[in-house]
């Protein structure tokens, strides 16, 4: 897998975080690859849509992706740094990269992930950055509900 | 709360354990307990049930108990203790107390938890711990699918 990869999966996170946005989500995105390359599951931010908080983009993708017997080789990419949520369930399952669109708005788990193991990429991409932004501005109250925080 | 308390609502955790095996499921169930010592939510593990590998006893829990603007005071009470995935749970929402059932048949990740501030409570219970050794040992393939595991 090159550089190139990379990008084109993003290119289906960021795809379902913009369908979650078009829905009046949350729009995080979040696709699991196996090791060939291929997607098993994609998903996104399901918290409003379904009134469900345990649906983040991640949960959501490997969930989509249905029971794996082993997730060697498999690749989690999202448009946001995954949450302790997200980076437990990326460190559990044993999913060994975890490729990142931007970790400006949100710093989660990702460098405890890098200390045990997990190849972790930052693309800094600012697309996810800028549409990630201009969410938080607008529903500051709903974003902090998301990771649990009081709105500031 | 006492530890009377913590009892009883270990019992609603394995009442769902005992309901998730009796489906054909992998028996450990969990509880969301609010800060007046009340139910917000319970669920088992539904990996078998819904061919759902997102759901864990704790997860379900989390869903079941619907969107909550904060986590503050509450507590998760599960039969077996916490994987990273439902570690990262209880991190992320700053549940801000975890009673474990057991911790024999799988230790995940509650000492991460004490140590980042969470109260851990371990009750060390028979029951439960009989439940999941007789599961794992009639299924151990579907036991270590449930923890991201090669059958050993």
């Amino acid at each position: 897998m090159s550089e190139v990869d990379y990008w084109r999966w993003l290119a289906v996170a960021v795809d379902e975080a913009k369908a979650g946005l078009a829905e009046g989500g949350i729009p995080i995105g979040a696709a699991l690859i196996g090791a060939d390359g291929q997607v098993l599951g994609s998903g996104h931010n399901r918290r409003v849509q379904d009134d469900d908080p345990s649906v983040h983009g991640e949960t959501a993708a490997f969930r989509n992706a249905g029971r794996q017997r082993s997730y060697a080789g498999t690749t989690m990419v999202t448009t946001l740094s995954p949450c302790w949520y997200c980076s437990g369930l990326v460190r559990q399952f044993g999913i060994g990269r975890v490729i990142i669109g931007e970790a400006r708005n949100f710093h989660g788990g990702h460098d405890w992930l890098a200390e045990s193991g997990v190849e972790v990429v930052l693309l800094d991409d600012p697309e996810c950055t800028r549409l990630m932004a201009d969410f938080i501005e607008a529903n500051p109250r709903l974003w902090y509900e998301d990771i649990g925080e009081d709105a500031q």
